[in-house]
């Protein structure tokens, strides 16, 4: 049994690692760590865990942490998990981050998009990118894994294979991405009040979200040559799932059945990628709460220009559930332990 | 490993009877039927089960399912259980029915509320009412289970303990239900149209929905009278969920503590019922996806009445997960095999 | 022309407040008034008001506001009316109020159900209660009038004309509201966010909140007794929209025609209730954004009880469209001016 | 007063179009058409309506239509609207048509992309195109409007002037466009159930919907030469509301400020179109039950790429609302009328 702790408990990304390590079973949750809430039981912070009065969120330093634990899960805002990986690096644990600390080679690059300087550029060296489709053997040695951004993994598993394969082109990329609104955590601020969300659909940090330097920065090392996306989130009126619509440039002659042949193929051995057949088009709905990623494609000839389709549920495999798999490639763990469940439907 | 069959595969409790026992670690699902959907695969009828193109609907004889499978989950509707349970008895199978057509001890009942005559009254009496925090050491040796209604499960689990207790009087007793429309099935209708239950709360079925004679007869059983419920279920825009308010004259001098100590005492050793602290309430999303159900009392002593809350999903404890619970039983595997996940939250 | 001014513009009631007056013949919207938003424009506090940059919100003393208007809406917290209220009346301006300060006859009640001491008790004498069904010929001549709470409004309507008829008793009565969440105002907190609400309904404030005791109030002065309610509010999954489901003891021998009946002689006249036939129940849905009022009904002599149903907009007959309402029986104009919609649907 | 008929009264459409012309000041609504609701009341098929138990659906050929009325509003099926506009035409009568028999100038394209033959080629020649902000003149004059698509609406507002300024050019432009559920009708589906759309986001009709060469010919006619979209939409899970996104190369130098001032300039005297502030985006929320679009766009020069945002309620402004801004253009009454709405919000 691996111990676990989980800094950044209370917030939604720190519930579903709670949910999805509970289960486990090589994971023993042992340390559950939230500042503004230390001291209370879990079931009075989250309702969904009555019965487990007994667990309660605490205020621990970094050094009792990684005393504690064998690997520290951290949800934590920008800036917030650099500590943890220091400490945990220095005692010879791991650490696998959900925020942004550790996504970037470069720390200017996050310096200008997230505003702060970077208190650890060192570790970035060492930071592994936790998205298991692209750098399963990295990780699986990695000390030091940066879970992937929401957005970027629905993206990347997309755009990386039919790139790639030369099916489309890297100019002129467009990524029109939709998330439920649990992605944007549980302060409550005015915008995410039921009342305003409810029969809303809009665009937001449109051109300028902050995901899109990590999308570029994989691309960049997967196909070895700059890659610039016009990124457009746009919030829509439920709690999970992102769908991410993505137009590229076709190349000459490439249909839609050359397309999904190529998912096929990049993904055959897969367990959470599933590629969809010629007209049927990912769903939000069909991945709900699983760790699945659902993947279609089409050609439109008359246009020159692939639509292709991705969905994924935000706080699972856009978050929590990845760290999971991250966890089990880690320990050698089979990648599907804990993970095993199909989308919740309906 | 239990063979399992599943017939009414291609409805939304179907569905989720699939999600569970594909998960469970000692039951096979070998066969799934569904008329209208057969031939089909799986996926082309459910979006989250795409990778599963080869498993299929069928169409299949109750003869030649029970040649199949040691165990039959049947989802349909009022009738049409009967002879897949006179097969599944005759070949010495076991038979959970999730439908009403084995949940009452006389057929005249049925008669009168489901409209139909009961083509086999003789099995009324084997059958064993599947309601294990009720009805725990019949299920263990039944042949035949009658799963219960979503509404039942969440009334009963509420009322029994306080009545049997004295703390309530059984006169006057007031259920007032709210129900996500994931219960009233996959048929489509202009009634659970999106566009007509969004922004819609509504009564339904006011004071004669077929699940109040299935709750009394119960009651009775219980308790060796006559108990008669005012019972008015809703339809609130959510797929999912049942939440159970019911009121009950309060005997002198019971107060809210009480209430919660009889629950606490009579569901002390159960792992699916979570009784809360005074001044929380149950909701539906904190068990949602799960086979939990939490349970609130208030004394109002201004008015002599008592509160009484039950919350629960309405496709799991309400119904797959439930049956999956009764197979547990019936298998002597561990009760919560399968079901050992927390609601899903948010 | 009458001039308006609107103190507490920038909560949902108040937005309502002004879309309503805004389209008013007989009004003109001269001041909007918001302490926390004072400074700002219109659109930017409330999205839907884009191309009316020129309207902003200011912060003005009860003083101020007198001199340039003929009448005040108010919408603000507990206590923070009176000033404007003494202000008003001193300076012969008309006063509609949608808070609590001064529903209640006896300042005690207040008092103690809302914790704060009364500022103005000699004000309490002056006001009518803002029900027009039922306090018309009051409020055509009152300087102060106390717009009701939302509960309230849907509660009385349905209880008042069975109760005087004798159909119903007065002892015993449950009443369980379901209300959308914008009732909970448009201050952040977790529990209205949308991930939060979406997928849940639960009861709050079981039998202790604000409205029982204005209720009960409005009660005792219509029918000379007092009437004790069991009153269980329950926040949904919607926004707007508010559905009461009443039980009360039937009188023998009472009908579902004779409530039915009872209904539609004692609103025969009125423009905004709408009694609906046998075996047809209110919807929150279909009254959407209207002033209208449904109300329904079913006898279930198997029981002895009557099921009185009232579902109505919270933010319109609920609080703004009543106030409006209110304003045009106070000047005279035709009482739906103004407030001629049907409800949106869908 | 004008004697209003509508034909198709049973849908969405029809609905919205009889509460809107229900309180126009200058139109009677005389007669309602709707073939598999005929004999019903009005209130039996649409629970808003309440009270209007007299107001009945009949079945009526088109020449009975004619004989009654001055203009007919026809929301029917593909094809369903010809015989209808015939009648009218030769009595002399006006016709709105809200469907697609009339939007094409030539009946190849119409044949093609609806499937089916049109059987009255000689009216395409009569009918104008309905969408006012383009198209003011001709429908002043028209007998017969062709009401644009809800799609094209919100498309064509957002890209005419941008393209006639040459600010963005026509090759490779992206529409993604997300509306919400009632467009799909209220013919139950299981697509548009609320179990199956809550809480999913997916795309539908890839690059082959009807609405693209809707848009396609109206910005050939505008331009005066070839631009081919590449369109997208999506369901998301909401009852009304249009958000379309739209992507195009951005002319060199161009900024944020000169796409919005050239709104501005485009629409300075439109009174439904509004145009955001730089940094603010249009929502479906703000212009909910109105005839608004609310518009913006934003120039990311850092991918050469304009994003245009256009957002409107897919029920008003993108089908009744216009069609009734389009009766009121074509009689001479103020372009507002009846229209003076601005969005419900929340």
């Amino acid at each position: 049994m691996v111990r676990v702790g989980i800094v950044g408990a209370s917030g939604y990304t720190g519930a579903e690692l709670i949910r999805l390590l509970r289960r486990h079973p090589e994971a023993r949750v042992c340390l559950l760590a939230a500042r503004t809430h230390a001291g209370k039981s879990l079931p009075e912070v989250f309702p969904q865990f009555w019965g487990l009065e007994d667990e309660r969120l605490i205020a621990a330093s970094p050094e009792e942490f990684v005393r504690e634990v064998d690997v520290l899960f951290t949800a934590l805002p920008a800036g917030e998990a650099i500590p943890y990986a220091r400490a945990a690096l220095e005692a010879g644990k791991k650490l696998i981050d959900l925020g942004a600390d550790f996504r970037f080679r470069e720390a200017g690059v996050y310096e200008r998009w997230y505003g702060i300087s970077h208190g650890a550029p060192e570790l970035l060296r060492e930071a592994v990118y936790g998205l298991p489709e692209l750098y399963r053997d990295q990780i699986k040695t990695a000390r030091l894994v940066a879970n992937p951004g929401c957005y970027p993994t629905a993206v990347l598993l997309a755009l990386v294979p039919p790139l790639k394969a030369g099916q489309i082109l890297p100019e002129g990329i467009v990524v029109d991405a939709k998330s439920g609104v649990s992605g944007a955590g549980r302060q409550p601020k005015i915008e995410t009040l039921y009342a305003e969300v409810n029969e809303n659909v809009q665009a937001y940090n449109v051109a300028v979200h902050r995901h899109t330097p990590e999308m570029e920065q994989i691309l960049r090392d997967k196909l070895g040559k700059e890659v610039r996306l016009t990124f457009v989130p746009h919030l829509v009126p439920q709690t999970r799932g992102i769908l991410a619509t993505i137009y590229a440039p076709l190349a000459p002659g490439v249909t839609t059945e050359d397309l999904l042949a190529t998912y096929r193929e990049y993904y055959r051995e897969e367990p959470f990628v599933k590629v969809l057949p010629a007209g049927v088009y990912p769903r939000t709905k069909s991945v709900w709460g699983s760790n699945l990623v659902q993947l279609g494609a089409v050609a439109d000839g008359r246009t020159g220009r692939a639509v292709l389709l991705a969905a994924l549920d935000n706080l699972v495999k856009g978050a929590a559930g990845q760290a999971v798999q991250n966890f089990n490639l880690s320990y050698g763990f089979p990648e599907t332990m804990g993970l095993e469940d199909s989308g919740i439907y309906p």
